[in-house]
């Protein structure tokens, strides 16, 4: 499934929704990303939302006045329950057909002149008003490891000689995460306690990790899952993918370092993991999609990781910036500084590939399932999606510009992170942000 | 909590469900594990039993008729939800309390002499005309290493010279699994295919995975959960454990050994995973606790491992069988032949260990949340817990009594596991068994 680009993508649609049709909104009509929201602070159930400039269309709400009338995907028991329904579970169930036709319901009626406006006007609620849910119930979340930037990078530390290992050209490296530990941005987190050991000392010891870190990564919500036992190929593997968002996954890396062999991250990384509110789906990422690329000199991808579209078309042209805002920044009213900025093209594996790849041997996916793309670095040193990549393993401290320097995390900093993708002739689309605090542990 | 022996424990108590007073019985009065069940090949809803003899028992339809009455714990909109639902998570979710209350109540309703004989008569159906879900809706799945047995004989494997990694005495070494491809006993999986790279060639292949293996693992049932950021102490660790089960973690050794590097088993293991049906509770298991030692030549545990019982009560004595029953054997009518006896005591790390080192640096556990022991080898070679072990690597085949040699699995091979606890003076608690079956690869 390559999805082409339809009356939805115009880049002069303009909405009623005056807001959405700001140059610099992260959702135009062109977007309409989903998310789970209430009114901050009350007691209602959470219900599914539509982004459309600093507003968020309640879909239970706009379905019950009839605005997808007339779409035959859009009728039926089903889709009433799945629109009603507290998480996206339901609708990504559902299919790229009824995200289709709901996708271009919706660009209609939020159009400048839809004769809907007036009942539609009731159901919109202000974002800023607005608390999120987890946008769906993540049965399974797995992480990859996708940016031979941050592989190299991280591998120098750990092996200064051997930095790459033989594997990482030809299998699409990844590991299973912890699911219950998921939030929506806003998520304040104890700096997690644990064991570490300090190279200085024989023994480890018990306490608060020290080198507190985030990882700036793509997220990958998983529509229609496969059997156990089915695979998942790689021309069918985009019509199981619902849309993506942005996630943190926090990384303690004194705790890992001690940890990690010979099974992997464990405690380093399931004390905390934070996505965005809003899931952006592939349709809407269509006027990005960019070839994908593999050096004449690296192994090409296994037949099972190949497709005719591979090459033209199979990445994401999605910038990624990863900001800090310290204690002392909020203290000051100084806005928070940019750390790097970074690039989803750079990936060495597509979307298609993890989804490929994860099912090759029959291993089942559900809707609402989690992939994370792994940190996405980039090919220059200020585009690497952490601290550690940052900081060369702690060696090199950042300067900030108020003055304050960082290696590791400290207590009280924020990291943001914001995904956008940008060109002329189409329209912006963003992913808004995903934020997250680090609180001091508790001993 | 160290459960004390009650009158639950009595070795003495007879039912009249006769069967349950056979000395051989897996499932005696004082046993009483749970399951989720249904009549075979029908299309009722499953139901949550208790095993008693070769029958089991229907909670909700118990609890209709009143068997549970007089006990304050078993009251309540709370109570009858959880013995009504489909799976096990609303009494695992209820606490010991609720858990305790339980038993003493089946214990008292099942004996000779039982007023309620008349009308729980009605609520029992064969286990052999019965088939089984999983206890609980998993949300997820950790596998720990707690084997030394096990990772010195597998770590000689990789790494001759340094079998046992330097944390492997500090850390119960865990990570997560697939919760989304467990099954319940009986499954049948189609051999994986994948990548996985031969030492004679310089490249990997693609095809069915030459090395799949079972691992023998005890399964652990989490009860009532932490919030996130919470840790589980513990003296509180068991209180949060619901029960024990049989685990069978299947494992493709060759895909294992190409993509393990450096973040852990992925495509190796999350094609399928299978555990028993029956869920042998912690107080069903007091007889059974023994002392727990580390050796005064390894380091002792860090404090946070530690508890007053540890030494006294922290382990299992539980027997746990492999055997295995090949095509062949099915067709000439030959009983599946024992590979490996081994024993729950042997493991490095408790169960207690495990909830309390999972939850140190406040990660979240959930009722429903499986944890997996890890292979439990014992010290001696027939005691191994995998082929990769009985094998030597696969360099020394099995003779099987038919004529039959294996090195790694063949396709129609079912592995079949057991436990049991057994000593004199105390009823043999069983937990019946988990099977799996291989069939051949889909290419």
């Amino acid at each position: 499934m390559t999805l082409q680009l339809n009356e939805t993508h115009d880049v002069n649609l303009r909405s009623w929704v005056t807001s959405a049709n700001q140059p610099d909104t992260d959702f135009p009509i062109q977007n309409l990303p989903f998310a789970v929201f209430r009114r901050a602070g009350s007691h209602q159930n959470f219900r599914i939302g539509v982004a459309i400039g600093d507003q968020i269309l309640d879909l239970a709400a706009a379905h019950a006045v009839h605005a997808f009338a007339g779409f035959t995907e859009l009728q039926g028991g089903h889709f009433t329950a799945a629109v009603n329904a507290p998480n996206l579970n339901g609708l990504m169930q559902s299919g790229a057909p009824v995200w289709s036709a709901l996708r271009l319901a919706l660009s209609r009626v939020l159009r400048e002149g839809s004769p809907l406006q007036g009942s539609l006007h009731a159901c919109l609620s202000p974002q800023n008003t607005a608390e999120f849910a987890l946008p769906a119930h993540i049965g399974d979340y797995t992480d990859f490891y996708t940016s031979i930037h941050h592989a190299t990078a991280v591998g120098k530390l750990f092996r200064p000689d051997n930095p790459l290992l033989p594997n990482y050209k030809w299998v699409p490296i990844g590991y299973h995460g912890r699911a219950s530990s998921i939030a929506v941005s806003g998520q304040h987190f104890r700096r997690p306690v644990g064991q570490t050991k300090p190279p200085t000392v024989d023994e480890p010891v018990f306490g608060p990790a020290k080198r507190m870190d985030y990882e700036l990564e793509i997220g990958i919500f998983i529509g229609p899952g496969n059997a156990l036992g089915d695979r998942i190929s790689m021309d069918q593997a985009e019509s199981h993918v619902f849309g993506l968002c942005l996630l943190n996954d926090w990384s303690a890396r004194d705790v890992q370092a001690w940890e990690y062999q010979p099974l992997g991250p464990f405690l380093a990384k399931n004390f905390a993991s934070t996505i965005s509110p809003w899931v952006v789906t592939l349709e809407a990422l269509a006027p990005y999609r960019t070839g994908w690329q593999r050096d004449s000199t690296d192994p090409q991808p296994m037949a099972y990781l190949e497709a005719s579209s591979l090459r033209s078309s199979g990445a994401f042209d999605i910038e990624l910036e990863v900001l800090l805002q310290t204690s002392k920044m909020r203290e000051t009213g100084t806005a928070a500084q940019r750390l790097s900025l970074s690039n989803f093209r750079h990936s060495y594996w597509t979307v298609s590939q993890l989804v490929t790849h994860h099912t090759v041997n029959g291993c089942n996916l559900n809707a609402g399932d989690l992939l994370g793309s792994g940190t996405q670095s980039g090919p220059a040193p200020e585009e690497a999606g952490s601290l550690l990549e940052l900081t060369e393993g702690g060696k090199k401290p950042l300067q900030l510009a108020n003055g304050e320097q960082r290696i590791f995390m400290e207590d009280g900093d924020t990291i943001i992170m914001r995904g956008w993708a940008k060109k002329d002739g189409a329209a912006r689309i963003g992913f808004g942000e995903v934020s997250g605090t680090l609180l001091p542990a508790v001993i």
